[in-house]
């Protein structure tokens, strides 16, 4: 097959490598020339060249974009794209783009997908084979895709290593507030507010053990990336903050009161989180 | 060297697996008898006895017990301490412990220390050989002990392989309070968030990415150790949870007023974060 993939990042150029892996012509946009070169030079993709003349000689079509810019790059890449040709999002909020698309004429060749991967780094030079491999590959409001157009992606995720959930676009962006956004946004707070207090930052480098680098990991995220994912789901968000900071004054509370039973009440409840990630494995 | 371990869990578990493996004798004290037996079984320390038994015949004696009860039993272990004997804790607060012991006639052979190990899991089961391998080994107000009794300590830390940082208790908090105490907060808080709004497990399991699972790992760590550390640390807390908060807040306004510039500059701010954890290497 003929596969475009536009944005050439950690996402799209890891796909375009296992798609180029797999004998595809993988074919890259961006719109960013250095990364144009850049995924040429690590052989992520087989040639770049401009949407409309990529689109047009494809067969499946990735949008691999910030989530800001994933309606009107997949609303263009819709009038281009041949009869049976699909295009597919990979974006971390998913009614936003839904709803962009609604009204297309073409909409059923469009599947509203998200691979459950990543790392905190980012760009082409991020991109590695195999990190797709036994992660979740979401299809939502899979109703209002075409069948065979549907069928398509969740092959290549199938081929890719990924196992595939079916979700309502508005379900997913509510569960992924809590389960990831809201994740970041506490990452990010932390990093700020340790570098806000540790004007000598080689105090930190001392006296941070490994509990500190894996609960600041995320704060490395990408802010094109992850400011666009927290606007396009930020009635979720707000709700998940709001819970998340009633949560924080009720740790602060007992602390201020010296409740040592309630703090012991409250990190025992945190605990149960034990058997959700064990079942995971 | 006789060497008594009292609280035979995580830390002092394994730091009486490693001096065993270092030829020293290792009397294991525990007011828990299961972690006696555990200790035993597991072959963690020679012998299980009484405090001021084992502390009467010791070299060195480890208090790896909650910070809550610490000074407790410094207090008491210094009165039945061989006249060379020295002392040390492994807490993870400082000025508490060192303001107990300030006025007791045999101040000077005990060594106020935090070596920086630690995993979310506890008990003497949780016990591992090589534990504070590469890792750091604080020394608090050493000029309050004896310069003998600081150098056996230190020079025990070099033989588990710890670099050494010398720090006035007070700084230690603070410090630790950014870099360690705050990390847990806001992986607890995380953990009782997404609890609360997930009543059915199974949708956590599915949707969460290794992001959620770095940031929320350490909300697996124990209530027992964590809620006395909160109190004990309580003054420079409330202010690191204070400014928590206020960054939390900086990116909800940002959110609710769709300030995407304002998200981006936020989370380039976080980034810095990343040269500070690549220096550690």
């Amino acid at each position: 097959m003929n596969i475009t993939v536009v944005g050439l990042g950690l996402i799209g150029g890891s796909m375009a490598l296992d798609f180029k892996h797999m004998q595809h012509r993988v074919l890259g946009v961006d719109a960013n020339p250095f990364h144009q070169r850049e995924a040429l030079d690590l052989g992520l993709v087989d040639q770049c060249m401009a949407l409309d003349q990529a689109v047009s000689q494809s067969d499946v079509v990735v949008v691999a974009v910030p989530v800001g810019v994933t309606p009107s790059v997949v609303l263009e890449a819709l009038n281009h794209l041949p009869t049976n040709g699909v295009i597919f999002d990979v974006g971390s909020t998913k009614k936003g783009i839904c709803d962009a698309v609604a009204k297309h004429p073409r909409r059923a060749r469009f599947v509203a997908a998200h691979p459950i991967a990543g790392t905190e780094y980012s760009g082409p030079s991020a991109a590695h084979s195999g990190l797709f491999y036994r992660k979740l590959g979401i299809i939502c409001d899979r109703e209002k895709s075409a069948p065979d157009a549907a069928e398509r992606v969740e092959d290549l995720f199938v081929q890719l290593g990924m196992e595939l959930k079916r979700i309502d676009s508005d379900e997913h962006d509510k569960h992924l507030a809590y389960v990831s956004h809201i994740s970041h946004i506490s990452s990010f707070t932390l990093g700020l507010t340790v570098l806000d207090i540790e004007k000598d930052e080689s105090s930190i480098f001392d006296m941070a053990g490994s509990g500190f680098a894996s609960t600041v990991r995320l704060a490395k995220s990408s802010p094109e990336m992850w400011a666009p994912i927290m606007l396009e789901n930020a009635d979720h968000l707000e709700v998940a903050l709001e819970s998340y900071i009633a949560n924080l004054q009720l740790f602060k509370n007992c602390i201020k009161q010296k409740d040592e039973q309630g703090l012991k009440d409250l990190i025992s409840k945190a605990n149960k989180i034990r058997q959700v990630l064990e079942k995971r494995g």
